[in-house]
């Protein structure tokens, strides 16, 4: 997908919600345990439902791996299932050399389609370059995390010029791509620090993942990080997909999703 | 397995050779392509030939994902044909929050049992924590990598202390667990480090790769890396499992095995 279409879908529908799918089998619905492949299944509703209020969906495969080659499976056809017109999101934290990178972009991008795959950059540019020979494809690497240990590294200053650490991931990468394929991760709990990497990579998309759950404000990360383009994924996922733990779980969401939406629209 | 068992069989076989499963269907012999499936046959074959010789091996999992969900029951299969005597690594360099890394637990030490896997440690302590509950398992932490790039953040010096960050990350994630769960990754084209390395972490078993195709030398990583319990696993891939393309690909494979092997036997 385009930056331009990405763009022109958050105008269309008024939002820039990202649906995260962190499926764990031992928090849907009991009544979709005796469904042939109730993660799917799960997932399947939870898509048909919160479409009209989202642009984008973020798959954590993790919560796939866990499940082995048939949790695999519900990934891909997952992958298969989200809709063409949102931003499909492997949520993998990838890295690794050039060489395996490569794999690692043939995984996502040419067998499952996805639109993005999230990177992680402690071993440099091997880990991103091989992704952005993608034509339409985008890269979204770690900047800022919104866990508490990401005062481990992330927030370490460097001897030249006094800066963080990911406020160098955000100055090295950026030069890899462009605004049209590179993105950032910053957590929603970092919101004081968004007028900072404002500053560095004005242009570029932020996914924001830790709004709700993990405590950040929907109104001061809008505030604070929105540009021109709005450029801005927000992602919410335990606090949509589990509004409800029984048979009504998908409208539940699609109310949460709608409700955030609806704020969204005040801000855009 | 626990540190006495792995360094019983580094004394027992007189090596500290892991050979890197990166199986790429591209590279294998065609003579193999007709089998059910030629990525475990070629694997099989791998590991009954070089078993004498080598006392770990690693899978590289980007090059079973990039094979889709039948690819990840390749890697199932493979991880649970490896004999128990060895150390079993799953090279997947995962690392997020930590519910998520639970997940990625559940994956690689649940559902297959490896002894360890390898861990991208941007997000700090959240990504490494949760590995570390389980008994007799191993996290094995990127310290220092092989690759060019390495160079873009690990070799960045901090303002605190003047130390490169993975000098930094060495001594964070040291004090997470002990040297009997816990490993680094240092490139063997890094071996000018090994001895600043040893002075932070003098215990810790060392994961190196990079030997062989990658450029570095055996002799000059053994010579600087080796401590009292040998404290050294080191990788070969490419050199090893790609030594014949022909019908002999597993004898050949056993023969550059053993070569390693005799020359560790003459370090050890």
């Amino acid at each position: 997908m385009t930056r331009q279409e990405l763009v022109a879908q958050i105008r269309a529908k008024k939002s820039y919600l990202c649906v995260g799918l962190d499926t764990d089998i031992q928090k849907i619905p009991k009544h979709l345990l005796s469904a042939n492949d109730p993660i799917f299944e799960f997932n399947k509703q939870i898509i048909d439902a919160t479409l009209p209020y989202t642009v984008s969906y973020k798959i954590n495969t993790a919560f796939y791996e866990a499940m082995g080659s048939r949790g695999w499976e519900t990934l891909e056809k997952t992958a298969a299932y989200l809709p063409k017109e949102t931003f499909r999101i492997a949520d993998a934290k990838r890295g690794d050399i050039g060489n395996t990178t490569d794999m690692y972009a043939k995984a996502f991008f040419e067998n499952m389609d996805f639109d993005a795959v999230t990177i992680a950059p402690y071993m440099g540019a091997d880990s991103i370059t091989p992704f952005l020979k993608y034509e339409g494809k985008w890269s979204i690497i770690l900047a800022l995390t919104s866990n508490n240990s990401s005062a481990d590294f992330q927030l370490q200053k460097l001897e030249i010029g006094g800066k963080e650490l990911y406020k160098k991931v955000l100055e090295t990468t950026s030069t890899l791509g462009s605004a049209s394929n590179t993105m950032y991760v910053v957590g929603a709990t970092k919101a004081d620090e968004l007028t900072e990497i404002r500053s560095i990579v004005g242009e570029h998309f932020l996914l924001i993942p830790g709004v709700g759950a993990q405590g950040g404000s929907l109104k001061d990360v809008s505030k604070l990080g929105m540009n021109a383009d709005c450029g801005l994924l927000i992602n919410s996922s335990r606090n949509i997909i589990y509004a409800s733990s029984g048979e009504d779980f998908a409208s539940a969401a699609a109310n949460v999703a709608k409700e955030m939406q609806a704020e969204m629209g005040l801000y855009l």
